[in-house]
């Protein structure tokens, strides 16, 4: 064991949970109304709760035990085994779960961004334990589980691209087109209650990060560091170029954007930051705002869908193109460290990358839909009724309001 | 010195002040009615500057220097004697002395939630003083103290339940009845002004808490990182258990009710954590959450005291039950470490822990109570007059208000 | 490399990047009028994406790269060279580059407080272009650059005293003398819309402060760990020291007066924390505290400018006393670690950081001056209209509202 891995990830899952619970609670919470933002924090909050207890029952045992092509097996059920003086490389084995733990929470976490206002809150749990199961858990060992099909591949992604973002986006948009949009979109204005805190929330998301991509190096070492630093770069490049798009197509830099340019910028990244340099993460991170802008504000008015915190368009669209570009940019003479194992150039590398992206949309768009309609046979529906949705679901759900000022 | 020691230590030292600043003001903070909002993040933020002062004159020698049966010495009065260069085991002892000295901070300020929205600021600072003084110091040299009694008995309190959270919550009790109900409880209705910054302050404390659990095994090693992964699971666990008690009972589950589950989760496994298992640590969560909640939402109805924030609910009841619990399993068959030194078996050590409990819950109450009698001597009184309650400590006591929108 | 360095100081950069972006963003945003709050995190939010660039394509190189006495060079533009693997003393090299530059980050969000709810956004990105290549970089390098003619004096600074707070203040002078005070300053009262956000910034700071100072050690070792201890030390001290100035002079403590008091304490042991013991620490907060109240809360009245949050009179006036009083409390009877290399005495000592300090100030006047009048001619304007003003620069910037409940 090494003592200086090993806090350096301790602190790292401290900080990929902070990312879950502060971070995407305010970010989220804050965008919404305000008879709604209750129940954005609650559904982040439970899903915490919920996704720990399937990890620790059986979700590390199905992506991380066993050397499977397509899922793990059952030889950590109920974490049997794991002890304190476990060894998992050079870190304590618990922490190796928890670690990789909080990822399958975050990412379950994210998904509540495009159901937000009118999901009922039962459903959206059952929702989750299936998705859980049946889209995470394989797809999280495809790519970083041993003997995992993508990881065996070639396919890099360092810290999530695929896993966490294409993965929540992807699920993200069929549930959103399940369960329809909000009642009044897009004609009537939804006011988000609170962008202050949709920016603090963006703050910590930011400072989080480093928890996702420096950790996922699992040691304190140059590759952390280097993580960390390209972390920073892209999601300063995406924030400005973000705004700068707002500013040239709409007038005014707003809050709003400049947050969501952050956040693509940190996705685009995920995947990259332990393969490209300081001049691939500044052209990724710009790339990616420009896609994602377009995405979430162009294309999604066009196509009539109500992502309403736009899931899909800033996480499975950040994740596929910062997925794509960590082939090109991790090239050598780019700056990059080099290639997946028996990948020669940046053709090749970008075709494995192709494929896994191509692979998880279409596992996810298909096992995905199959769990909404398991979650609407069990709970008669994924929505509230259109009074309470009016009424606003803190009251409805939770029989609380956000404010009483 | 071990460097990776020392820098997880560092970060603990960070996030256990986090949990009291940001993350209490917030949970408090957001708790009580809008009139009173800021009253509440001043009495955390001066507890902290105050609690640090005295902790620096003359706390940490009487907690931590010499080999006392009941208390410590004065060798280290004013700190004399604590260099950069100086060990504490493998860890700089300047670090040794803040880590700890974050401890006695936060078990101060969680004091605070039980007489919100009624008490005087001066009267409250003298208390705190004076119970910090001659409740805080003394257990927590019992406990942790080279040569402390209750440590020589083989008592198991891996990260302050009993100093931190009984010792907080029977303060709380004993002030909030000294100081009487607010007025109008528990008939007028008393809506908490932002839910939304007590589920943030929840999760903040969520996460500093790693800091709390982790950060007491004083090493980056595996008993760090079992520790915070049994944290995890037992805050889940227990969040989920007062989510779906509500759900029962009330029909509804609310914001308040998974965050003040995740926190009774979080003090009952605090006890426990460097000695349990990951099932240990689930069931501890679950056994937390339904005792706690049913202090808290059954028993206070009925006693009719005034625990405005259920301190003595939450801390003290959950304290109790993760000490009792480490008992049982720490029994190596239930996948937990062993007992303390010479003791053989579950029932000698749930003894122990028992008489730990009852000792701190006795000394406690008895002591508490005469800080009490001498902060109404030198004060002439507990709390605000009849009208200042009804304006608001905000205006009143600090001139200020909370918002201006 | 060490990897318990490397592990502490890779969170040491998240922690001061966290002061920045929820820090800075809350503690500014919530002093503010509610029409503004937004426009304020904006300005933060930009600023960190601004510096991160500019840092990377010649920021960090003219720096830190060379041994000029003035400047360093350009063999590092665009991060060239920086990899994975390279070193700076024990730390990866691009650990080193993102830990530096997050101080660069800080130092320019800083300045925004003092010309909050009058300034344009663009032009404000112009002039922190400008004052970052004209003034940050040079001062950076003077003190802490290989060869720069500060350190080599032998002046004393370890976590940014006068680079960071000292050269903040100065340029938020000069700033808000140019662009004047607020329409109705100082007769109208202008009430901060969230006083809470205030508290809950200034605790993240105080927290993210310890990234800061004790970071800047650049290794998990006995240095960082009295660093942290001596900075909860004279945080504790001035929040105290302050809020006593304000009960005897004003008849209550204030919440925004207890977070100045923090802030300042911290400020003032920023170029000390290196060098100092426990009471040095204590001695530094409570002089702070009273130096800074009276410049912010007394002097600035009679002089009329109009520096919003008292950037110049805490950070300026606290950087400058803990400047000072480095050379005092550094003494070894004091309880310090000893002077700078080639200075025998307190005497000596006092005078080169007095030097330091002047100089410091002088340039950041002089030069700070140039960069207002530079972007005056470029932006035809340092703040909006009368009108806009008095509308707000929430919505009149960015088109949005930060309350809508």
């Amino acid at each position: 064991m090494n003592s200086g891995d090993t806090a350096w990830v301790l602190i790292a899952t401290g900080l990929v949970l902070m990312m879950t619970l502060p971070g995407l609670m305010l970010f989220y919470g804050g965008a919404v109304r305000s008879k709604n933002v209750l129940s954005v924090a609650m559904q982040c909050f439970a899903i915490t709760g919920l996704v720990t207890v399937l990890w620790v029952l059986y979700g590390y045992s199905l992506a991380f035990s066993g050397t499977g092509l397509l899922l793990g097996d059952i030889a950590r059920l109920g974490l049997q085994g794991i002890r304190a003086d476990g060894l998992s490389g050079t870190l304590p084995e618990p922490l190796f779960v928890l670690f990789q733990g909080t990822f399958a929470i975050i990412t379950c976490a994210l998904i509540v961004g495009a159901i937000t206002e009118r999901a009922r809150f039962s459903a959206l749990l059952v929702f989750v334990s299936l998705w859980f199961t049946l889209v995470y858990l394989p797809v999280c060992h495809w790519v970083w589980g041993d003997g995992g099909w993508l990881g065996q591949l070639g396919m890099l992604d360092f810290a999530g691209g695929t896993v966490v973002h294409i993965n929540a986006g992807v699920a993200a948009l069929v549930y959103c087109i399940a369960i329809g949009p909000r009642s009044g979109y897009p004609q009537t204005p939804m006011r988000p209650n609170n962008l202050n805190y949709t920016l603090i929330g963006a703050a910590l998301l930011w400072v989080g990060w480093f928890g996702f991509n420096g950790g996922s190096s699992l040691a304190a070492d140059g590759t952390a560091a280097m993580g960390i630093l390209v972390t920073q770069i892209a999601a300063a490049a995406a924030a400005l170029s973000w705004m700068g798009c707002e500013w040239l197509c709409h007038g005014k830099p707003t809050a709003f954007g400049i947050a969501s340019g952050a956040i693509a910028g940190l996705v685009a990244i995920t995947p990259a930051c332990g393969f490209v340099g300081p001049m691939g993460a500044l052209c990724i991170g710009i790339v990616a705002a420009g896609s994602c802008y377009w995405v979430s504000v162009v294309l999604k008015r066009r196509l009539g869908y109500d992502d309403s915190l736009d899931v899909f368009g800033v996480h499975a669209v950040g994740g596929a193109v910062g997925a794509l570009l960590s082939g090109v940019f991790a090239a050598p003479f780019l700056g990059g460290t080099g290639f997946g194992e028996g990948i020669s150039g940046i053709g090749g590398q970008v075709l494995v990358q192709a494929t896994g992206v191509t692979a998880i949309i279409l596992y996810g768009a298909l096992l995905g839909s199959l769990c909404l309609w398991l979650t609407t046979r069990l709970c008669g529906g994924l929505r509230v009724t259109a009074e309470q949705e009016i009424e606003g679901l803190d009251i409805v759900l939770h029989d609380e309001r956000g404010y009483n000022l």
